[in-house]
């Protein structure tokens, strides 16, 4: 069993965006066992297309074309493909009612050109898009490779090829032995730190495959393993994990594709009915809009403060005049009177806080990336800790709130209380 | 002049990393003005490189091949394209030089598989690697494609592509005509909307590309043109440009690639010296930390209240317990008093809110993506417009915060005193 991706979009070919469809759904065929060889992209050119496909379809047993499924003129990839085939475009009645209760909804006028999002070749099975309008096809045939047609739009993509594609390939090439895999998360410590110190465990293993991903500020780790039962693979998997965690067990926060740092200190502060509030400076908010993505913090958050000026942290979170004349905004006072007022204008549990140099330019003779995050944890006396961070205006404020949630994770790990 | 890029690596074809040395390629070719229609990714096995080599070659003028010219017994890629040259490999004396000096200076044993990197095919110009031991090369042929040969690691490959191998292209195709060519930004239309209010524009254009492409909540389009000088090419891409805002300029909001709505709207309202705060619920810290990405914000920007709990609007904000009671949260006037709330706390010129259902639930009985947004703007009495937004609790949440910069952003148009 073979496939290969082929990714059509003038963009990618003028570099304008990166394909990351293409790793998406490399990642998925590796875990169902399915072999892939090649990785195409092609332009929104049905000459070119119709090329692309024919060389694919001689070489592999599956093609997977994702992209151009949209209502533009550009949008020429179901058209091709059915050509190709020499089938027709028939319409998934689901599909069309979708997008015409959306333009109702929105008060729009439907153009005709929206009607082709439901449209997809005849004979296939119609792949339903949870995230947009423009459906999904797999087809299966006797004479020449099975195609499957993706959307472009990354998160359409991912969404119809776990949900819809993934099973159905699963059924249709089912003879091949399961992969069952289970990710592992970090934060901490790099992807090339992670590699070094596992690298005997990932030289000595063959029944269970160790890839190391790294994410933006955390790494990953996928453990997969082939068997012929769930049960089999969770053993071989669970033998691994405890090797890694007897490793670099100090890094590891979690398991899960879905799972974040910020889900898990948050879901184990609704648990604990722990409340928080925040005063940011540097990161301006961002810490408090990344704890308000995850469902239900509503019950622990009543809210809190961006204290972007002098003034405004002695206005809203009472940190006194004196510290920031004395000891400046970039320092641990600061940081720690920030944290408690904080908690005590809105009585909660916790109070963080953060005030440092975001960039690009010095501030108070600090060079860009000093960040003192402060933590007033329940009764605990208030304390703050300095970090040096490396890169952009935007990076040095996205690594400021992943090392907060870091520090309310141990500060949480570390109470006896919740224990009981 | 025509161009495929091949990236070489086992790793690629399973998802474990992506493949963003095709995109600074390919980015590379453009700005150069050579054309590329394909790009092919292929594994460490020289059967199926020959394989992809040949069909590349076929179809194209230039074929750059990146990745697979280390030291390890996966790197395969200049002895497969000498075989297919039927050249020998010759050592690039510089190169070699290099790597036994490492070697020296590190104290470390070379093994044979280091002289490798040091090869080149014969006939090539070799390419120096500022930034590793592995020499690139370019191949220029009378009978059949020409050949780039670069490394795969993206910083080795950055340096040589850049310094190396853009001077030699240049030279060798230098005759070609260059691509110039402006994005245009713009927000509150669909990418299908503004292609069909764009159709026949697009569809008379000869001279002038115009390439719609959806971005996260708002579309670029992209006019490229082709020609012997700047000025010209200007001049032709003007003419359209003028032609796009005629039909849909009510959506237009700046030019750039770098751009976006906030520093469009920021960077007016530092430039008119109009400061800015804000009470969010739902959105919980986004819009200030929105805002907060903008370089020089804190010129205007005092701080401001994420308000997420109904106490935290009427402590924080003063909105008028009487109000949340008899109108709810998700209403109008709560939304105009957490405006003028926050804008008279931190006297601001202006004040912004938003209170809405990010869901999953509902509330107060509105469904997921029922938002009101409020402004405060100078002296003009507090408005607030009401929006139904769909998707993801966190688009939903971003949506908002778009919404609501792009409500400032004809406030400012509005605003006569900023004429003068």
């Amino acid at each position: 069993m073979q496939a290969e991706i082929i990714a059509v979009g003038t963009e990618i070919l003028l570099g304008q965006i990166t394909n990351t469809n293409s790793t998406y759904i490399a990642r998925g065929l590796a875990e169902l066992g399915i072999d892939s060889y090649y990785q195409t992209v092609v332009g929104d050119n049905p000459q070119r297309l119709s090329a692309v496909i024919e060389i694919a379809a001689q070489r592999n047993d599956l093609v997977i074309l994702t992209g151009g499924l949209g209502p533009t003129k550009d949008d020429l990839t179901k058209q091709t493909l059915a050509r190709y085939l020499n089938v027709a475009l028939v319409e998934d009645r689901a599909a069309m009612q979708k997008i015409t209760a959306w333009f109702a909804a929105n008060d729009k006028v439907m153009t005709a050109n929206n009607r082709l999002q439901a449209l997809y070749p005849a004979g296939a099975q119609p792949l339903a898009n949870h995230n947009g309008m423009a459906v999904g096809a797999f087809y299966q045939s006797e004479n020449s490779a099975d195609f499957l047609l993706l959307p472009g739009p990354p998160r359409e993509l991912a969404a119809m090829f776990d949900s819809e594609a993934k099973p159905k390939l699963a059924a249709a090439y089912g003879e091949q032995a399961r992969i069952y895999s289970r990710v592992m998360r970090f934060y901490g410590i790099s992807e090339s730190e992670l590699a070094t110190r596992l690298q005997s465990l990932i030289d000595k293993q063959q029944a269970v495959t160790i890839a190391p991903y790294a994410k933006t500020n955390e790494v990953t780790l996928r453990l997969s393993a082939q068997a012929e039962t769930e049960a089999a693979a969770k053993a071989m998997i669970d033998k691994v994990d405890h090797q890694i965690k007897a490793t670099i067990g100090a890094f590891f926060y979690g398991y899960g594709d879905d799972n974040s740092l910020v889900a898990t200190v948050i879901n184990q502060m609704i648990a604990a009915k722990l409340s928080i509030t925040a005063a940011e400076s540097l990161t301006a908010g961002l810490f408090q809009s990344t704890i308000g993505s995850v469902s239900g913090v509503s019950a622990i958050f009543p809210g809190g403060f961006v204290t972007y000026a002098n003034e405004a942290k002695h206005q809203l979170v009472n940190v006194p005049q004196a510290i920031i004349d004395t000891e400046g905004v970039v320092s641990e006072a600061t940081a720690k009177a920030m944290a408690s007022g904080a908690k005590q204008q809105l009585n909660t549990a916790v109070g963080i806080s953060f005030t440092g140099v975001a960039g690009p330019g010095t501030l108070e003779g600090q060079p860009a990336g000093t960040v003192w995050i402060g933590l007033a944890y329940r009764d605990q006396p208030a304390k703050a800790k300095q970090y040096h961070f490396a890169g952009s205006r935007q990076q040095i404020r996205m690594r400021s709130v992943m090392a907060g949630l870091d520090l309310l994770r141990h500060a949480l790990d570390a109470d006896t209380d919740l224990k009981k």
